[in-house]
């Protein structure tokens, strides 16, 4: 009997298949808390696929009383193919990591109503009315809550995960616990810290008008040394539980809501990688800006409270962080005892603030890798691809690059999130040679 | 039937019992290959428990062929009692090191003979002629080997273990084979980084002399702020598979050959904790010497000798490891892609060096650290426990202390391990204010 042959109830509920329509009817039929959710008869309920990511199977299903969202990994990477296979395994850690946040962040997350490891397949809460935030910003809308929000993700999931709250024992049993996620690892380690600066055959970029700048990149071996260095602190620092793809495709949002979705990439890695998605992610939102604009000026005002946004970002974060940390500190890591008295209250409160400023380092690093990726890479994003004159994008793309580059190369003379800003202001209106 | 009724034969050949002489006996002689090796009938045998160690049982077995060293964990830790247990597991870690180790520096630790992971027991090889290496330098031997043996022990090791050489999967999965070696790590981070700078009650010091210098450290902020960085990094730093109690009480030495025994600490932690242990109980052997003169100037060969091997340790080592980065990189660091033609190369040499400045920055820190537990923690060595008259002990430890302090706070201006011996030749003369 060939698999083809076999009925759905011939298959144990946990195997492995890629779910269709049907399957996926008589399966979540079959889980009373999620059937009830949805209402009514299970004929009667709509399922879309709605996956527009890079790698997995995404449904919206919604029946009379409500709706749920279910993932399913597949055992290839969707946007390429089955010659790329990536394992099912991922959804394990996803499942893992949205507990975690679940815990630490509550509504900031979509709760799950279930897991199914054995079919890689998680089933959420529906977040609605909420859009990709990309889409939002691309959009040009403003998202007042945004900024504390995502601070307070940032600063609970990365502070609680840290060992700055954990004793090392069970900080180490979470590095064990997603250290077997190291595929979805070493596609960032490629895409984003090793691709963009060599010859490699799955990079693209604006041509003709970005050709130089591409081949600049591939050459420029301050780049090159800088990037080696962030890869190294991506191989080498497992400071707290990261989401590991904090771009702005993975936050949906309201202006009264965020939740952050898809943490896939979650391992235990440098804090300033997720910071560095989020600023890095706003900056093209930023530099893109330019590129939308139906009207010079039309984008005046979002891109003032963009800036404000990323200066905001940080340092609420730093701020909530910084607060976690004189309150919630029962980790191993600088431990109280030693600084007894004001003035060791004292000295501890300018070390916390020097390990912000170390943190800020790697967020500026961190930051011009992501935009880097998505300009010379693989994986483009919407923010540039749907400019839709190709030497406009690639203007905007140019001064994304030229911000980035510094960022990467000339870090520590960005000591504030003002310093990131100003910069990214003043490329704003850059002229690369080819516009001339 | 209580446990003490049953005979040897009912319990489980790897049911967990604190091995004594007879059990012992049993068992190896139903070890083909180690009775083999002992040779004879195994009543012949002579067994005597040796263990000078602070954690483990450890049996010298002979036999008229040859013989063998049978190391056993306790669920406890022997130096203090059942009071403070202690994990077995320790054992599986310890073996798990030694096959790393024997791997990558063949005859540089003990052949494992067998291994049983219940009884939590290591049979191994036994080492002879050797003695350990600190009572050969308590005595002012010179081993003309160490040098090279160490050097090519710490090069190779670390090297291949870390991200130079590895595929980051594979660097992950072994940082997760040893996660759960946390009680072990525990101890470091308590005894080493933290009890010696705050009221503790198991602190001991050469009382009254060190009383002043005892206090002055628990009040040092600049101290305490340079050890919190250092157990961070300790906590935060997996860069390759470290013995992670490397004095010269895990080292057995002849004029020509040295063995490194005792890795039970090991786990993935920063590469210059182990060159810091073998630095710092170098320095401390070198400023014990005059303690155990007889005459003045009787240690001086002795001495010159010690501090032309703390310098070449490093500088072998430095020239091995970066002989291997040149040779063997098959890891995801520092990709050679990024580094194409004679420029790419300099500039990753550059590099290398770079890489090399931070890791002797990071060996200095951890020295001091090893140097400051041994003199104010816990647990003390030989070296200067062996100084008879305490005043002339506190002189030699006071020295020590002066010298940790300055590397551990002034990090940064020890460029060379020049640096390091010219600091140790001038505390070697100092006098401290009790001794004047």
């Amino acid at each position: 009997m060939s698999s083809q042959q076999r009925s759905l109830a011939d298959l144990r509920q946990d195997e492995y298949r890629i779910l269709h329509e049907a399957d996926l009817r008589d399966y979540l039929a079959g889980l009373p808390a999620v059937a009830g959710r949805l209402g009514g008869a299970p004929e009667a309920w709509t399922i879309s696929e709605v996956g527009d990511g890079n790698l997995n199977l995404v449904f919206i299903v919604k029946g009379v009383a409500g709706g749920i969202a279910v993932k399913q990994a597949l055992p290839y990477v969707r946007l390429v193919g089955e010659s790329w296979p990536l394992p099912l395994s991922r959804s394990h850690y996803e499942y893992l990591a949205l507990t975690h946040q679940a815990r630490l962040a509550a509504g900031l997350v979509p709760a799950v109503l279930h897991h199914n490891e054995g079919l890689a397949l998680v089933v959420m809460e529906l977040i609605e009315p909420h859009i990709i935030m990309r889409k939002g910003l691309i959009a040009g809308t403003l998202y007042p809550r945004f900024v504390g929000d995502i601070a307070t993700f940032l600063a609970r999931t990365l502070f609680f995960s840290s060992d700055l709250a954990l004793p090392a024992a069970k900080k180490k049993e979470g590095i064990a616990a997603f250290a077997g996620n190291h595929a979805l690892c070493k596609i960032t380690e490629d895409l984003i810290f090793t691709d963009p600066y060599r010859e490699a055959e799955q990079n693209r970029w604006t041509q003709p008008w970005l050709d130089a700048a591409a081949a600049g990149f591939r050459e420029d071996l301050d780049l090159h040394v800088a990037i080696s260095r962030l890869k190294l602190k991506f191989l080498n620092a497992p400071e707290a539980l990261i989401h590991g793809d904090l771009h702005t495709g993975s936050i949906m949002v309201t202006e009264g809501s965020t939740v952050v979705i898809d943490p896939e990439f979650a391992f235990y890695g440098p804090m300033g990688f997720d910071l560095g998605a989020v600023i890095g992610n706003l900056l093209m939102s930023y530099l893109a800006s330019a590129g939308h604009e139906r009207a010079p000026g039309e984008g005046r005002l979002f891109e003032v409270w963009l800036l404000e946004t990323i200066e905001d970002v940080w340092t609420e974060f730093a701020h909530e962080f910084l607060e976690l940390w004189r309150t919630e500190a029962h980790g191993d890591a600088y431990p109280l005892t030693l600084f007894p008295g004001p003035a060791g209250a004292a000295r501890l409160e300018a070390e916390r603030q020097a390990y912000m400023a170390r943190l800020f380092g790697d967020s500026v690093g961190f930051s011009a890798a992501k935009i880097i990726r998505r300009i010379l890479g693989l994986a483009h994003n919407a923010d540039f691809e749907l400019i839709e004159d190709p030497k406009q994008r690639a203007i905007c793309e140019a001064r994304s690059l030229r911000l980035a580059r510094a960022m990467m190369v000339e870090t520590s003379s960005f000591l504030t999130i003002g310093a990131v800003t100003k910069a990214a202001r003043e490329v704003r209106d850059w002229q690369p040679d080819f516009a001339k």
